[in-house]
């Protein structure tokens, strides 16, 4: 394969002629074998977006040459739609600001523009990956307007409709078991009845919560950084292109962005998507539980709980022949742990900023893209080969409720707390019903027990 | 000392007869001898809300005879006044539930009742701590209940007001150093001029949107659980009795509470104070950088950076004679550090709760409300002792600009970027000024140059 | 009550009178008004053994007046023992090197030593807390001196024993229930048999290791930065001083210290307790599922697992009589809770250090202190209070692994994974037993089955 | 392409015909479209070990058929060498005991011995996945068996070099500057001298230890769990096999390992791999001190600290020619926090075993093998590209020691640390020199100053 030289102000470098990247992308790959992890593609397409919405505003500001912007107006949409995904090969572990990708991106536009002109990939002519590529620009502005730009999109078009797909499954599950009583737990112990409905109803509410959570983070994440260039007072930028450039991305995307009323806290730090780490961290903490809860009523199925019956996907062993597991619940709550301690890497991250710039936007953006991603993906997985298949085993929610001792509690308003306990500990320990404890300790009579223990009365306040 | 006989389920049971917690407090001291650390007066005062609001409500309802009603009206306010802290020794590591504390209350206000109505302590006549003092509740709505007002009434006493405090010191200071132009840095290192006005404008940024994450978790925090009693349905609670009592804390504390639309989530999970906690924990990410920054600002007083200097309030060193410390923002510094670890527990807590009850609820409490308050604190410290009394050194943030040689970066639009990072690095290696290798380099006039680069004029974009 | 006046480089202060503490730790008292949680006990009383050992090594050296020494001697043991705490008031929220703390003591052993000698407190004559008290020392090697001593004390002294108490406990139940066959269980599904003492063989194990990864740190904790001085060089200390210094604590303590071989690293970093924190984190996880398991084998009592009964400790509910709860498993898992959300406080502070000194170090030690605490307490009270009580219910344990499926495997030698899995779906969806299930689908006859399946056979590896 | 048909317990699937995986494999794919990213090839490789040993070891029980071993075990081989890396397509949210991978490398290696053997690929003759391949195995057992070698490989094939590399490139610089009397710095603020060596000495320390830490957690990683099939026991597997694989194993990977003493802690929890993150979150704690130290050593060029040079990389903004950025640094300290965010991760999941089997498998050692590698090769990165490319700025270095104050603590045992501190805040508070203020004070001649105070003298203990 052949190669041809790309230049920078560190001299020229070969890169392989069949790739759109320049010297200083070429440079990253050499500095930089770390990991492996590429750039998540999110954060690719939005800087694609990024520079065309640049290129946009600087063309309505008059700065820039209207064929040029053409060429890069194209260039950059190619980036964006995911056309050329592969000339980002950049990992994250690189440089603190983004800045080499962001080179890799304003290196991939230049060339292609170059091309798209019919001048010479590599020339720099007539369009320069700094001077019109990264117009009025600098990477500290430029990636986070980014790392912006992809949360937003990743949580309005990936996340939240997930989310709502698993809070429907929830909630359609919580009407079908409305009528079915069964005992509630607390403690992990045996306690009053409630419908199979109401418990699915706290976690269909645990969802919609969740919703609203992340939601309550787009109001920040809104806010874009480009305009402030190098240190955010927005030096060689024109007045009037942040406002510009925030239109266009409105714009271009179909999302609301506004430009950042204060550019100096929108690169120094990123503390709006450390909130949006913490909305997606208690996601992650609600999910654990409704998947923990799942799989505990499903335990068995002959020595668990087994009040519910959850799909049979795949076999569970490769052992024991026939054993079925709640996998899709393994699934969520292990996405559930990565999410929190993604959370705590972001929150380190965003906690060691210095001066005027943050330098840990790409482990910051990979772990908020990656968790959103995660939550999405296993919200879907989870509703549709789990939840959607649940089935309440009737039989056994009815069995499990008559054996419990703690229908007692009804009888708190006849006869007193204390008189209460006396037949529940001496039913338990004696092994025996309600009813004859509570007539062998003259406290009630059967007829009274009926008439005052109803399953059905217990599910809800009283007149 | 003598002792009086307690009674409960489990039998009687000796406890001192100075005190006016009963046998369920009592057990749970020998039971759980487990660090010592009390359970958070902020929570007994609330608890002292709740059984008030419970028993206004009750007597409104008509299920509370009006005599005990007021005697344990009276008992409950001096709970919540603080005048009974004395009484509530649990610890915060006890039951998961928090029933052992809800008992203690419900103990406390009784005796302090009988003896209010002139009966003999201990005999839980004419005022049963679990038939009249926790009248249509549960431990299980009660304790979440109380976990919710008081967070609610600590974040907007006691943090809020703390964070403005803080807010409108950076403020000032962003303010008094309107005029003042200095280097900014990136990655540390040097980068183009802003004025020290600017950096202080961000970090006054910074805490406006603390203050508006952290009110934006009040929303679910001023739902309340009372109502749900032992599992979520509001079994032997009267219908009507959610609201009512809702209504009566609003009246009480003076701050607005509801009623939670589902109270099985409200028992079974604690999604709102982690939210809640994820605020708080954005909050420290916030100030670690502000504090951090402000200490390397003040770094020397001859050998580090010394831009700004902080005001000295104590000796620094057993050792070094003369030295002096930035102390606040080390304080502040460890304050989010622990706020950051109280997140994860938090977190952890509140992913494991089982079925209708999370179990976790003292450590979660106990972990938001020390969040609170030490973040609170330490921002009115860090405001009133360093903040308020940083001096800007004038001449040494003159000199440190003049000597950057990132004030090249206005030569962009004059002669390129190729060309003006030509103009740095030789500057760089050969340890020259600007000009010197402008001119050498035949890319510009020591008059273009005076023309061109204008650090005042690189404060904001251009026209 | 009346005050004195006492001085220091930055002038008089006032202190009350009937207090040995003098001007430094004044001014931090007002200074760091900020949370009222006091420096851990376990660190003031090593620092009692810090300034023995130091002036104990100052006199051997011959640089320590003898009758000065005798006093300060006295005086520092009085802390040491504990019978100075209260004039210990300041919090962990002050300086990040702890230098207001070992101020304090230098203080209080200077006013205290003067008294003995029979001078006049305050006036620093002839004990002065800096040349005398502090000589040859820093605040910063003394306190982190003082941190490896208190933590390899509390390590010693109190969470070895108490995990060894745990370890035992388990032990002896895993031997009372070495005759008991169950079914195991595995994603919470019905898996193959075992002993339930095999089961608490794990657990045992468990806590072993986790014994085994505590004293696994002490080998660095044992290494003591004194000696270091301000920096690290060791100025103003005398040659051979450090080494005498070590073998004097070890002698004082009755436990083994050696002198840090870098002192360096011992000032600017606490990576040793960082890696002390982690293996906090480790049992807490260890103990995390063991309280875990445990608590959901003895649910129910009717409508859950029931295979175990925790001793009956308390009443469990205020609303629901006769509910006894696994209280003490509720208490451990927010115990472990708390330590992992510690553990990262830790590493936060641990992982900000600049250049020759870490100022985390209040909220370092007092983390690890608190988890060492916390995890030893809760040991003992789970041991002592849930593990030793626990009843095995062999009717339970026997129907419910009879009811299993999974017995099924023993089959796989016999007629291979897939026959054995056709036997083990049609049981399942037919709801009969696995004999039955295998006559009808003709791969095996009742003799078979009972020659081939036997539970007893199954709890080991096959010859 | 075209297809054929697989079949497991739960019927017939399509897979595609040029790949070796079975039904199992194919309806995980269809049922955790979850993240995208494949289970971590060391584990694959991991597992082909695992599958040979146990090939090997059944064959020496006697209990394979030696032909169809020779072909299992030359199939094992490729995946273990890394030759059928894509048939392992599935990704880390699936089952959380890894039984879909672990029946992936059963299919594989039964289909591609079946090749071998001339049979026809997914007729499960002559080799069974489950029967053959899986012999005397469960993924209970050998998932985290496979856990474990991957683990340990990783550590001692990959990271313990790299930290050595990093250990030394840290000690040359140590001992390059052994002679450069520089300014230490406590709080930020000027201290006493040191040299550029010891301070460098202190890191090589951290380094030291680090690997020390890495290499404590060895001891329990080499245990493994094979031999306890389902649930610990040892079903279905024979006597002596636990054995013989370990000896295998050892053979196969040239590493130590020994078969666990008790299998049921080996299946049920992961405290081994949560102490090893624990371990790497130690080494990550200790990086990200360090970094942060030689970036801000290195802050400059002209308005930061600057004493000393970072080799300069590559172009350091987009937008400011010229620009050098200290990007290693900015590398590792991200990396550092995704460590501790991983560490968080592994710490939840391992604490949330059930029974008989954690089933956070994936999630555990996916993050332990991606913290292992990241740390590793950013050590390595950080070393090469910049730790031995470091230069000292000595003139920068000896003027920063010279204006210092504190060089005033020489001062102390000669006229007491009081006087000292006049001198001190004298000199500070009029800009003038120690010797200035000194004079005036009347408390040294420059004669006595210049014959106590000699940095070269301040960097020891003294005689």
């Amino acid at each position: 394969m052949a190669n041809r030289v790309e230049t920078d102000s560190f001299g020229p470098i070969d890169v392989a002629s069949d790739v759109y990247w320049g010297a200083q992308t070429q440079r990253s790959l050499g500095n930089f074998k770390i990991g492996g992890e590429r750039m998540p593609l999110p954060l690719i397409h939005a800087l694609g977006v990024q520079k065309k919405a640049a290129c946009r505003a600087n063309m309505a500001l008059g700065v820039m040459d209207a064929k040029l912007g053409a060429a890069i107006e194209q260039a950059a949409t190619e980036v964006a739609d995911g056309k050329l995904d592969d000339h980002f090969p950049l990992v994250i572990w690189q440089t603190g600001s983004g800045t080499q990708t962001n080179m890799n991106a304003n290196e991939v536009i230049s060339n292609r523009a170059i091309e798209i002109l019919g001048g010479e990939i590599g020339s720099k002519k007539p369009v320069h990956p700094n001077d019109h590529v990264n117009m009025g620009q600098s990477s500290n502005d430029s990636f986070p307007t980014a790392m912006h730009i992809a949360a937003v999109t990743e949580i309005e078009r990936r996340l939240l409709p997930a989310l709502r797909v698993l809070h429907d499954g929830l909630e359609a599950k919580s009407r079908e078991f409305a009528d079915i009583i069964k005992i509630g737990r607390t403690h992990l112990q045996d306690a009053t009845p409630m419908t199979l409905g109401q418990e699915f109803g706290g976690y269909t509410k645990q969802i919609e919560y969740g919703i609203d959570r992340v939601e309550g983070t787009l109001k920040r994440l809104r806010e874009l950084a480009q305009g402030g260039t190098a240190v955010g007072t927005g030096l060689n930028a024109k007045i009037g292109f942040a406002e510009a450039f925030a239109a266009e991305v409105t714009k271009i995307t179909g999302l609301n962005f506004i430009t950042a009323p204060n550019k100096f806290e929108a690169l120094a730090a990123h503390d709006a998507l450390v909130e949006c780490s913490g909305a997606l961290n208690t996601v992650a903490v609600s999910c654990m539980k409704i998947a923990n809860d799942i799989r505990m009523l499903g335990s068995g199925p002959r020595s668990g709980i087994g009040e519910i019956s959850l799909p049979e996907n795949e076999p569970g062993s490769s052992i024991m022949p026939g054993k079925v597991n709640p996998t899709q619940s393994e699934a969520l709550t292990m996405v559930c742990a990565q999410v929190m301690g993604n959370n705590v890497a972001v929150t380190v991250a965003g906690s060691n900023g210095h001066f005027e710039l943050n330098v840990f936007k790409p482990v910051i953006i990979a772990n908020v893209l990656r968790s959103i991603r995660l939550l999405a993906d296993a919200a879907i997985s989870f509703t549709e080969n789990c939840v959607v298949g649940i089935q309440a085993n009737r039989d056994r929610l009815q069995k499990l409720m008559n054996d419990s001792l703690m229908l007692v509690t009804a009888l708190n308003p006849h006869i007193g707390y204390d008189n209460a306990a006396k037949i529940a500990k001496k039913a338990h320990h004696e092994g025996t019903t309600l009813i004859e404890a509570g007539e062998a300790l003259g406290l009630l009579t059967k007829e009274q027990f009926a008439q005052w223990v109803k399953p059905e009365n217990m599910i809800g306040p009283s007149k």
